[in-house]
This record gives C-alpha cells, sequence and structure tokens, in this order.
C-alpha cells in the first residue's frame, strides 16, 4: 500500500498531490510511523485507488524546540497534520500549543500511553528521550543481542540449509516454494526466535531431522492454488527465465499436486499446525504462529503471548 | 529489555511478579505493542533492575465484545492495565467502559489518531479491523512484494556473498565483524530496501564492485574498540573455539589495527558516510541511514523520509 517516494523542493516539499501527514519523534520515529500505518488501514477503502492518497513526512531526532517549531511552521505552510512522540513533557506542550497556534491538526501518540502507565506502575516517566545524553545508558541487553543471534541463525538455515540444526530452532516453518517460509522466518526472528524453514518439494526427500525434531515446534504452511500459482508466475518473471526453477513451477497442474503432496505429509504429521496463508500478511501470520507456540509452551486458560520487561 | 517468558495458570496466569499490562487488539496487536514498548523507554530507570518490573500479554484477533468483556474482566483480576486497538467504534466503546466499570486503566492507542487523521483527510474512517470479513480486501499490493523480494535479495547478499550483485542494491554497509551489518540489513531490508553488506578483514581483499557502485549508496560502519571487543567475545563464546573464528578475532590490539585498517578505508572513499554505532539499537542505526539515504536522493530544503499511500 506505501511506497518510497522522492520529495523534492520544487514539487511543494514532495507531497506529490498527496496529503500530507507529518511524523515527529524526539527519537527514530518508528513507533508513530507504525500507528499511523495501523490508523490509514482504516482509510484503505479510499487510499487504494488513489481517491485520497496521503504522503507521511517522517522527521526524526527532533531534540530542541527550535527545531519542532521550525517543522511545525512547515507543516502548516504545506497543510500536513502532525503526529509525534516527544518524550519531554515540555517539549511535547509546546508541539501541543504550536499546533494550535497555526492551525495544525495533531495527534501526541506517546503522551497518554506514558501517562496511563505511570499512573499504573505507581512511578514517574523520566521525560527522557531515547537519544536524551542524561538518559543512564542502559547497556545493550542481553535480550538485545539474544534478537540479533536469534537473526543470524534464521539467515543461515534458510531454505533447508543445515538441516542439522533444526533441533537448535525455536519454530520450524515448511511448506511448497511461495509460502512466505522466509519471510516469515525473518519477521519471527526479529521478534527474538530462533526459526528455520524447510521447503517442500514434490519428490524430493525432506531432511530426516524434520520428523525428528519436537513435532510442536512445527509449522506447516498452505496457500490456495490459485494465488500460489500468481505469486510463483511473478516470482518467475523477476527471477528470469534463467533456469533456477522448474519449467513446470506455474503449472496449474504441478501448483495443486505439490500442495497436495505437502498435504499428505501434512496429514502424516498431525501434531503440526496447517496455517493458511492466503491473503494474510506476513505480521499476521507471524502471530498465529506465535500465539500457538505460546499456547503449547504455556497451556494458559486464556491464550496470550507474554513478555517480562 | 524484554525477554520472553512463561505464563501458566499456577503463576497468576503468570504475571510471574511482574506488573502486567494487557495488549488487546482486533487485529495482530503489533502496534500496541510497539507503541507500549516504547513508553515502557521511560521507565527504563526503575525497569532495568528489577524495581519495577513489567509484564505484558499480548491478546489478539479480538473480534466480538464477548471475548473482549471476558479478557477485561480477566484483567481486572489480575490487576493489569488494558492497551488497545479496536477499529470497530462501538467495540472500542465497549472496551473504554468496561474498563471504567470494572475499575481497570485503559488506553485506546487508534482511536484518537484515526479519527484526527479522519478530520485531516476529510473522510470517515471505515471502522473495519484488519480481519473484518466485509473488508473489501485489498489484495496484497505490489509494494508488499517488493518488501519480500528486499528480504530475499538481502539474505542473499550477506557477509559479502555475490559481490557482483552490489550493483542491483539500494544500500549497502561496510564495515568489520560485529558492527551489526547483517541485523541492520535486515531491518532496511523490511522496510523496503535491498541491502548488501560487505565485511571488511584486515589484509583480505575487497570486492572491485565496492568501489564501482555508486559511493552514495555506500555506508561505512564503525565501532568504540573496547566495545567491539567485549561483542566479539561474546560471540567467540557462542560459536565456541570451532575455528570459525580467527584465533586473534579478540585481541584489543588486532581490534584496534582492523578499526584503523578501516578507517583508512573510509578515509580514501570520503562520499561514504561513516556511521558510528557504539551503543546504538539497530532501528537508531537505521534511521541515521535512511536520513541520509533520502536527503541524498531528494535534497530537501528540510531533511525527511517520505512514503506514500
Ligand atoms: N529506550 C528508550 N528510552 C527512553 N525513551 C525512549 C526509548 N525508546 C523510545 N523512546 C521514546 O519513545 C518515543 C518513540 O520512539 P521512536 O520509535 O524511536 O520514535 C520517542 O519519544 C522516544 O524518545
Ligand atoms: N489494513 C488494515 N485495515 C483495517 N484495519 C487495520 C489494518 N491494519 C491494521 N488495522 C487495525 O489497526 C489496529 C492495529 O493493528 P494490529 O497492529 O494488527 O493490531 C487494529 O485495530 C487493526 O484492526
Ligand atoms: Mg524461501
Ligand atoms: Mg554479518
Amino acid at each position: 500500500r506505501d511506497s518510497r517516494s522522492s520529495s523534492s523542493d520544487d514539487e511543494k516539499e514532495g507531497n506529490g498531490g498527496g496529503i500530507p501527514i507529518f511524523i515527529l519523534s524526539d527519537g527514530t520515529g518508528w513507533t508513530a510511523e507504525h500507528a499511523v500505518n495501523a490508523a490509514l488501514g482504516q482509510f484503505d477503502y479510499c487510499l487504494i485507488d488513489g481517491v485520497c492518497p496521503v504522503n507521511t513526512h517522517l522527521f526524526s531526532g527532533i531534540d530542541d524546540v527550535d527545531k519542532l517549531m521550525e517543522i511545525i511552521k512547515q507543516a502548516a505552510k504545506e497543510r500536513a497534520m502532525v503526529v509525534y512522540t516527544l518524550a519531554e513533557p515540555s517539549m511535547a506542550q509546546s508541539a501541543k500549543q504550536a499546533c494550535q497556534h497555526w492551525g495544525v491538526a495533531s495527534n501526541d501518540i506517546l503522551g497518554p500511553l506514558t501517562e496511563a502507565i505511570a499512573g499504573h506502575l505507581g512511578v514517574s516517566p523520566s521525560g527522557l528521550s531515547r537519544w536524551a545524553p542524561e538518559r543512564q545508558k542502559t547497556p545493550l541487553s542481553e535480550e538485545y543481542f539474544r534478537r540479533i543471534e536469534a537473526v543470524e541463525f534464521t539467515i543461515k538455515q534458510d531454505d533447508g540449509a543445515l538441516p542439522r540444526n533444526l533441533d537448535m530452532a525455536d519454530i520450524v516453518l515448511t511448506g511448497v516454494s511461495r509460502t512466505g517460509k522466509t519471510p516469515l522466518s525473518i519477521y519471527l526472528a526479529q521478534k527474538g526466535y530462533k526459526v528455520a524453514n524447510v521447503p517442500i518439494v514434490m519428490n524430493v526427500d525432506l531432511p530426516k531431522t524434520l520428523f525428528e525434531v519436537n513435532p510442536e515446534k512445527v509449522f506447516a504452511l498452505t496457500i490456495n492454488p490459485v494465488v500460489l500459482q500468481s505469486i510463483r508466475r511473478a516470482r518467475a518473471k523477476t527471477l528470469g527465465l534463467n533456469g533456477e526453477l522448474k519449467s513446470n513451477y506455474c503449472d496449474m497442474a504441478y501448483v495443486k499436486e505439490e500442495l497436495e503432496y505437502a498435504r499428505k505429509i501434512f496429514a502424516q504429521n498431525p501434531v503440526w499446525p496447517v496455517i493458511e496463508v492466503t491473503a494474510k500478511a506476513i505480521e499476521e501470520t507471524a502471530v498465529i504462529v506465535l500465539r500457538l507456540y505460546h499456547d503449547r509452551k504455556n497451556r494458559c486458560s486464556m491464550p496470550r503471548i507474554s513478555k517480562r520487561y
């Protein structure tokens, strides 16, 4: 839905005809961007055909009030709204007032949530931004390095490489080509899970280790054949006819046969949940996998994904 | 800072001593989780030493009011606060009222932002959640597949593999071992950029192509030697003494020499920005790279990262 666009001075600072939304942060801006992305999902119906195109503009590392004012004035000039996360209460206050003063619609993502959490925890927020020099720099945590290790592990296991390492994985994904194993693996890895994925190809033996690991950590992916065919066609186009793919890779008969071949393997391994990925975004499949993964580990009366901070 | 923890019935549904925060979504919950993560940054000072440990519990796919009520009652029982994103206004309203009724602190991440954007765009939100059957399913977009392609490209180029493909990358990262090239590449790839990374190893020739590609897309990473040594030591421990690493990999003299060797290469290529990654999280380095990348492409009067929806 979104796409990187150019912005240049001669196109009115790159609004390129879209309605501008300014995203401001004293940190990276990724949190506010994520929230704006989700909210824009509510306007899909009018974004899609370009009826109300939107341009977001991310300004990160806004650490003093002068920069802040300059950007809000620019927002007024470009008729943008402003969505912000500013840890320092006086900065957030200034943003709010300046937006009111310049007639700019605005929304504070961080303030209300931080206040609510402060009340809940019974302690005060530090008011220090991610990059504040005063912030007692917490050394990057063990968990942080664990996540990086998970990414590196996952890359090395991609596409069935190193089947001897399947037992070291937290999660093993399996399915035919173009069911999204690779991007799903990477998405999960960034959340700290070591993932291995094992492709199923008709009449190619699967690694023995796939049947030796704890079946509770194996997740099977399946997809509608018509959709799979179209994804494979797109891929064949991208890769070109350089012989990397089998000649029948996109044939409907072959696609169906291969899915059926996979289905039989799944049926022989009834502990593996079979997840239908058709029309699901990676992050959607990811939450389904993780819900099952945590349920199986914890057998909670009320299924949930729990984390400790 | 966070770590996956177990939750089980016998530990009071897994609060494990931490103050519980419930995260509720009719979608995946990742948006609300991201916001909670950022807000918890304001309480680092008391989270770190476990003075006020927090447990988050993610409940995704909450698509009917009965489930919603059940979870809010459970939140009351566990003395949790509730952070939610619910696209359907009646669901959001029910959540708010139920929380008030049961004395549960709550925060709506999506509602106020969606309203503000609706006012700005001059159109109404659909009120349909990510998984609503009524939602006219927008087929996964070109952009979506572009992002997946970027991830697959990036994995294949990792660690200097396929140097002949450097010209196909949007961004090329270079630096000595353990400057975070791999996780940074993957992070950027998930945002849709094709990334290649080229390791610098003392007295090992760099691929010629590194000096042939547009230098404006090359980013050099550097790090404090003391920190680098400690990261390398941790890595050596993880990898074990299996001979994958040079014997002097963690020696301070070698670490310093290698960084100096890299510095000289960077000096010979003055167009490459040199980014200091010491104590920076991946997402922080990522925004620095992308800011420079977009500035160079667009030469805007006011630096920004722009996207079109
Ligand atoms: N570890 C942290 N410590 C303090 N503030 C943080 C931390 N991480 C994020 N923030 C703040 O949370 C908001 C969102 O962060 P970001 O996603 O980097 O824009 C910003 O106001 C940051 O300053
Ligand atoms: N494409 C979309 N269309 C409609 N609603 C969405 C979309 N993506 C996310 N949302 C909503 O935005 C909120 C956050 O999404 P999530 O991060 O999946 O929890 C939820 O209320 C979702 O229902
Ligand atoms: Mg793959
Ligand atoms: Mg690497």
